[in-house]
């Protein structure tokens, strides 16, 4: 970790106190931003051990994932186009059966090295062995809120519940405190009441959040009104878990009814606008959601429903979606877009000091570079961010005040091994054949 | 132009007598694919002036944009998240009204740039200046269809129409036969019958084939039932417009009636999915349309609302939205997109030689990088192009045989003259300054 200042950048801090954008100077000391300056050149160059020149950079806070199975870029483009059931279980859940720990360490880190270079600083995982995602994450260097995943349908539930608590123990603050551990169950319709009022209450032991699947399908709305008389929000309302702080991913099905409980409560929803897309889920009524107070932010979900990582991407269509399917062009503009893959995201993790650009704040932010096309001509930041740039486009990366990638390269991880253990990886999981190693 | 062997590549031909993929060569002669093997290493090296090494590279035809307003770069996030009517009777027709034909030429050449590196090898285009937009396309190598925006409303219709005939005349099949011309009515709310009828008599001439935008608000529709009587597709079916080869742009509000008739006259609808979004005109039936056999293109639209000329974000959305929208994520499977994308595109366009990778074809193609996280496990080409891949994994790009952009870069157009030109001219449009020249 160094002194960092970038000068007379295009800077988007999402700050309330300062306006949307402005050209300027941002100091980095240590894991930090200790100055930012809303005119060019008035941090002095000494203070920094190095200058970047930002003429040709626009710098905003690093995107925040809030939902994701990261090691499931192991699977990616195994699986395609299919229905949702012949999909996961004649697909997906026999090859996870087979995952071992070394298996979730590469393909956590190869998701790593796709989030950093997309611009994600934060991601969220809820899977399994993930004491080894843990590791990767501490390796990669990046910001990460982990949960094992838990399912009380078998006999495992009460073991899996007991390996969480552990997790919990052993990561949380873990790696300078980059790692955070939450709880979580998987879903109101893999988890029964009895074994979510136990998770409940080892979570309460530790006031750590919970992060669940709610009300991704019409069909799991369907069973729970046959199984509970009642939606899977009432149904989790009455179980006293929004009592917690709850992460939500999905919320695609849901009721005028669930859209106020989730506001009065405070339930955080993470919208993973790609995935819910393409396993036919629907279209969640964000707007909707936003107007009732649900704080909002956006996942990528695994890469075997997305297929990349690409944050970006999610907040294009977060906006887009939000516009094209009620018709209105002025839903879910830029700056709120860009709120939800950043300080909504933090605030749905309970992250406070990530997620905007202010002095005081942790040093995980971005750099995009504007000399190219698509970046002209060059009227407004928020719009390019949200409608136009790629991430491709991210020059620099830097979590925690260290650059981890410089000129859309990795400069800490060795992505070419990654790649290479990766893919072997998924051909003895899959008994199928890349065709590139 | 010279002779390029592309050697153990990934091959994804779209050609139905063919594999989906398969690995093996390719070789360019002047500007046709002369020879394709679906085996490494079985064209003769000898044959090429330049061998390039396929182990990392995904070939597949260059991608063909059907609908968009090019130099409408220059209006790229000048405004956005505005309601419809506002945007354009405040903010887009104004500054509209100043465009000269040095800002067509410089705002083309910007989108050209853009949608080259993006791997766009045909873009079509309808507005003003045409013959400036004709020179753009001219100098920048790219192939285009073009067309003479025509408005009946005013005074001007006739002069337009003239315009258009002569606009014909001149650039049909020129730059070596990369730029063709069709006739452009606007809309049916910009050309009354009487309008429309003598653009077809005059495109009828040279058997041109005619481009409309057509049904892409709820407005609209309502607005030609109230004038006419009728939707808008039954409008333009009694005057006689599908008895020529219309492409038809958007189609986004449709009864089942207007499904059928596109389909019975095999009228090519140019879908524009980023641009339908963004301006909340609402989500096009694509997976009706295409079962009805109606051909089905990509578009951008224009840069003002878009706002990038990306067409593989235009494939990837037109797959899940058709997915999401419907709940069925069978629909619009990776092929279909990627033959809307391509084949479908030339087909709609009466380009019979380009669009797929097949021996006689023209040389117009490009390959993607494959050695990158998100192509990481590498199972499925087509899932990968459509679900995981970005513009910015685009390593060559290659139009009529010449190599236009090269390891991501453009190598025959001046991309930084062309960024501060344009930017110079959005100003003086809008009167409003960018924050990067």
């Amino acid at each position: 970790m160094g002194k960092f200042l970038f000068t007379g950048a295009q800077i988007l801090a999402l700050d309330p106190e300062r306006p949307d954008y402005f050209t300027g100077d941002l100091l980095i000391e240590g894991d930090r931003i200790t100055a930012i300056r809303e005119e060019a050149g008035l941090i002095e160059r000494q203070r920094a051990d190095r200058v970047i020149e930002g003429r040709d950079l626009l710098l905003m806070p690093g995107m925040i994932n809030t939902h994701g199975h990261a090691a499931m870029t192991l699977l990616r483009g195994y699986a395609d186009d299919l229905p949702l059931k012949e999909w996961l279980e004649e697909k997906i859940w026999p090859v996870e059966e087979n995952l071992d720990g070394d298996d979730i360490y590469w393909g956590t880190l190869l998701a790593i090295c796709e989030m950093l270079k997309g611009g994600t600083t934060t991601f969220t995982d809820m899977y399994f062995f993930m004491d080894r995602a843990a590791e990767a994450a501490a390796d990669g260097k990046i910001r990460a809120v982990l949960s094992r995943g838990l399912v009380g349908l078998g006999d495992s539930g009460g073991e899996a519940l007991q390996e969480a608590a552990s997790f919990q123990k052993e990561w949380h603050g873990a790696a300078d405190g980059r790692i955070s551990v939450t709880y979580g169950p998987h879903a109101p319709y893999t988890c029964p009441p009895d074994y979510l009022r136990r998770v409940m209450e080892e979570a309460a032991k530790t006031k750590s959040p919970l992060q669940i699947h709610l009300a991704e399908t019409a069909h799991e709305v369907e069973e729970c009104r046959r199984d509970y008389g009642c939606t899977p929000v009432e149904h989790l309302q009455q179980l006293g878990l929004f009592e917690h702080r709850v992460i939500a991913a999905h919320c695609v099905h849901l009721s005028d009814e669930d859209i106020a409980i989730l506001g009065a409560n405070r339930v955080g929803v993470a919208h993973n606008p790609g995935s819910n897309l393409k396993l036919g889920s629907g279209i969640a009524p964000v707007a909707r959601l936003l107007e009732a107070g649900v704080p909002v932010g956006l996942g990528t979900d695994g890469a075997a429903s997305n297929n990349n990582l690409d944050l970006l991407e999610e907040m294009r269509l977060a906006a887009l979606l939000a516009k094209g399917s009620a018709c209105d062009p002025t839903l879910v503009p830029a700056k709120r877009a860009l709120q939800m893959a950043t300080v909504n995201g933090a605030e749905l993790l309970g992250l406070s000091d990530v997620g905007l650009l202010k002095e005081g704040f942790k040093a995980d932010l971005i750099a995009f570079n504007l000399k190219a096309p698509q970046a002209t001509p060059f009227f407004d930041p928020l719009a390019h961010v949200v409608y136009a740039a790629a991430a491709a486009d991210i020059r620099f990366v830097i979590v925690d005040g260290e650059i981890l990638v410089e000129d859309g390269c990795l400069t800490k991880l060795d992505e070419e091994k990654i790649i290479a253990e990766s893919s072997r990886r998924a051909e003895r999981l899959t008994g199928r054949s890349v065709l590139r190693t």
